[in-house]
């Protein structure tokens, strides 16, 4: 960052050769976060995590983040620091440091939050290269954040579960040229399968007991008395990464340790039409 | 533009040696604008041009710029369409692609928006460099947005004026080095000479009779019974520049000759306490 928050706009250097990536994403009150359910800081930290995610996604590097605060006139001073502290937190914790802010008055409370990062030119990591044959892989597990979301309907349990931004593996996935394409999974396993594949005329055969889940996960959906397979296909915001990579290697035994995280092998890239079973039709689930 | 919508981010490409510039801003229905007395379409350029105008006065180009759209269900498809097509007017005349979006549900409608430039590395043009004895010059005229405003709230006439982005004359300012310190008039003359001055330990001493204004100002002023002085030293959305010249030359008829646009002499930087009439004290209307 060369000039922050205080300018008519920040200015920010991307090394040399870099491409800039740009997402944008809100979350509203009683939309997308309740304060009753959920500490503010928490709500601040998940806010950067989701644009975070999308960068990961890209294989981008954060370079900083501007927020739109949009609040009514009655939010307290405390949950606003709250949420900026939560935003803060994680901002330190993956250097992508607040460069911009506008706050402005609305009858409910909004963060929307545009992230800047940057990649080595033209090495930005896509949805679009998938092909039918390829290998559907994800990081990490998934349906911790569908579970804690039942939770909170069901019995009034706090949310304390917070995702990872897998910014890390996203860049090493983009150096290895098997990976034909990549997304976050914000929307869920199936939906957003739908937006890797659909527009190219593809689907996904998925194993649904091959999806990777939380410890004690049968266990914890039972008490709830919740279909487990439901949040780990229909779940969103966990924020893993959804692959696809080409042929028999790199084996997932080799992309664990390149990635330093869990790896899982659940399904195939197919022709839309061919899929079956918990597969993805076109369009299917599209927003 | 590299990659567009449709990803998990959007890619862009500075020049080679350029930084990256980085403004938001949003636009809440009720606080500043009304779908009563304006067309969809003026509401969205608006939005772009508001945010245009931050990379103006960093003597930044346009990149492009993502969208958060937050919306009520009842919000008509047309009205929608008529603001994204009001912002992708602006967005076509200045080569500002829109890069990246985000719908929500909320209770009111609300456009934040966040535009990405480029600017040669280390020539942003800021707010930062200001020293007594400088000239204060603005492009222009002031006051036709408060006017057009307090028009629409005692007569019921709906607002078409429109601001313009004053990127070219921006870029040229960056390359005067004469220029010490430039903003964009957003809220209002004397609240945005603080801006540009106040943390400096400065003031402004402005001729208000040297104010810019638009052809029959003050007989339109009069009809609505309006000060028009309230309207050029505090009307705000103008999105002029106001900037700071360091001795006595370039001329007022160079820089007209070289922004290809009006330009005015205002008043002085002078040191805090100095100033007198209707100068500028630190911190006064500072947000």
């Amino acid at each position: 960052m060369v000039i922050g928050i205080g300018d008519d706009a920040a200015v920010l250097r991307p090394r040399a050769g870099e491409d800039v990536v740009v997402s944008t994403d809100a979350m509203v009150e009683g939309v997308h976060f309740r304060f009753e359910n959920q500490s503010c800081r928490n709500i601040g930290r998940r806010a950067l995590v989701a644009n975070l995610s999308d960068l990961a996604a890209m294989a981008a590097r954060p370079l900083g983040f501007t927020l739109a605060l949009a609040a009514p006139a009655e939010l307290s001073l405390r949950r606003v620091d709250d949420l900026l502290a939560g935003l803060l937190i994680e901002a330190a914790e993956y250097a992508c440091p607040l460069v911009g802010g506008n706050v402005s008055a609305a009858r409910e409370t909004s963060l929307t939050l545009t992230v800047i990062g940057a990649v080595a030119r033209g090495r930005a990591l896509t949805r679009g290269g998938a092909r039918a044959g390829d290998r559907l892989c994800v990081t990490g597990r998934l349906g911790a954040a569908a579970l804690a979301l039942a939770k909170t309907a069901r019995t009034g349990a706090r949310i304390r579960q917070l995702p990872t931004p897998r910014l890390h593996a996203g860049a090493v996935l983009a150096r290895i040229s098997a990976v034909t394409a990549c997304i976050d999974i914000s929307d869920g396993l199936l939906a957003d399968a739908g937006h890797l594949l659909a527009s190219r005329g593809l689907a996904a055969s998925i194993d649904r007991a091959a999806v990777p889940r939380p410890a004690r996960f049968a266990a914890a959906c039972a008490r709830l008395a919740i279909d487990p397979d439901r949040l780990l296909l229909e779940g969103g915001e966990d924020y893993e990464l959804l692959f696809a990579v080409r042929g028999a290697t790199p084996s997932i035994s080799t992309l664990r340790r390149r990635l330093g995280i869990e790896v899982s092998e659940i399904g195939r890239v197919v022709p839309a039409g061919a899929a079956a079973g918990d597969s993805v039709a076109p369009g299917w689930r599209h927003f």
